[in-house]
């Protein structure tokens, strides 16, 4: 199930060619990831408690329509791979009314905060990925 | 030919995971796409004042190693297309040693400023464009 | 009356000490300040479409303890000044708890778009600024 | 003696006005600062791998005058004060002909990683502050 975040945008988050830098946009689906993985009780921070981090190894996006200034947007956000190694999320970023300016891709793997190297997550986090993906699946 | 643009890592681009925040190779692609265009006598100021905006359409990045505060990269650009319409390039940003770090690919395309069409540039820049995309597909 | 603003802070917004840089409270105020004008009647977009841009000229900041990730943080901006020719805005950033994490003052002036020029606001701004100041006095 | 750092103004740092986001300058001082204190010998990285961080506890600027897109600026920073408790610098940003576009102050203390408290330097680092700090009063 696509998960729904508001996002207002600021004066700051726009370019001089009067619409927000498409880099931007790249931090919003952060906002969504991050998001997602709470309403299934997963933080960040419990992550980073545990030792873990979580680095984007790729991300892609298409731009369709530009957003401008005090637009009030939703970041969507619906997971396609959460697996003990790596998470796949797909985003859509939508105008007030609900016409698709944005859509993008991402994939993190979880590695070792002390070693670096790429880590599978003990059950307690992996349950909880293993049973947001079968929803997914089956929604 | 690649243009290569040196980039040391400030504080501001690391985040809490004491590596640079990915968005922030999106950015650094956009230095690159930049100086590419000045190396071959195209400015986005000159663009702009003409009237042409050249939104992004496309990016992505594969993320291979994290960079760190002060580490002292290059950014290496090669245009891929640069057509009437539309300009691809690729991106490489690699450390001291010259490993490489990031991987990227971005699309834009020419639109009219005034109307937000898609519009084909007039000969005094295209000339350049062909001229610099000859010089790549024959290196 | 002070204006609140909710902000909870994203990963992005966090550097390598684990806490957000303290840049992004100075893009907070802005935050603010936006939603301020905008309950007294004022949007940027109405000022900017008039021809009146509102460069900042002052900001400080100080900074008594930091925001991590993650943390509901709210944005309290008040206005010390609405003048024809100025705003200034004082700001406090809170935690959950209403502990005061950072201060912060700001200046703008108002310029005419097309010559940067200082400029004076005409009376249909300046009456709802006004009006707003004289409900900061008297509260 | 103020230390000099050249910065060429990218497209992600303008904003919808067509002029840098006043929020860049407080970064670009960081650059500055950086840059000081490696000319002296101290690497922030030593710092934090000795577990100090250097929070900043005040900033401030004053903005005279807007800088757009290519251009190419200069960071100067001078230290004011340099002790085993803080540090303070001044910072004048300014355009290729040395036109002061921005100027501005912050202050940093020193704190324990771990503890988070305000503590003092050992003579590793704080000798080489007094030295540049005697070098600053002298000039």
């Amino acid at each position: 199930m696509a998960i729904k975040v508001p996002y207002r945008v600021n004066f700051y988050d726009t370019d001089a060619m009067a619409v927000v830098h498409h880099s931007n946009y790249i931090r919003w689906f952060e906002i969504g990831r991050v998001e997602y993985l709470r309403s299934i009780g997963i933080t960040l921070d419990d992550l980073m408690e545990d030792g873990y981090v979580f680095p984007i190894t790729e991300v892609s996006a298409k731009y369709r329509s530009p957003a401008r200034f005090d637009d009030e947007l939703t970041i969507e956000t619906i997971a396609t791979a959460l697996t003990k190694a790596k998470m796949a999320f797909d985003y859509r970023i939508t105008d007030k009314e609900g016409k698709v300016l944005v859509t993008g891709h991402t994939q993190n793997v979880f590695t070792s905060r002390e070693t670096g190297q790429i880590v599978r997550l003990p059950a307690k986090y992996y349950e909880k990925l293993e049973k947001a993906m079968e929803a997914e699946v089956a929604s």
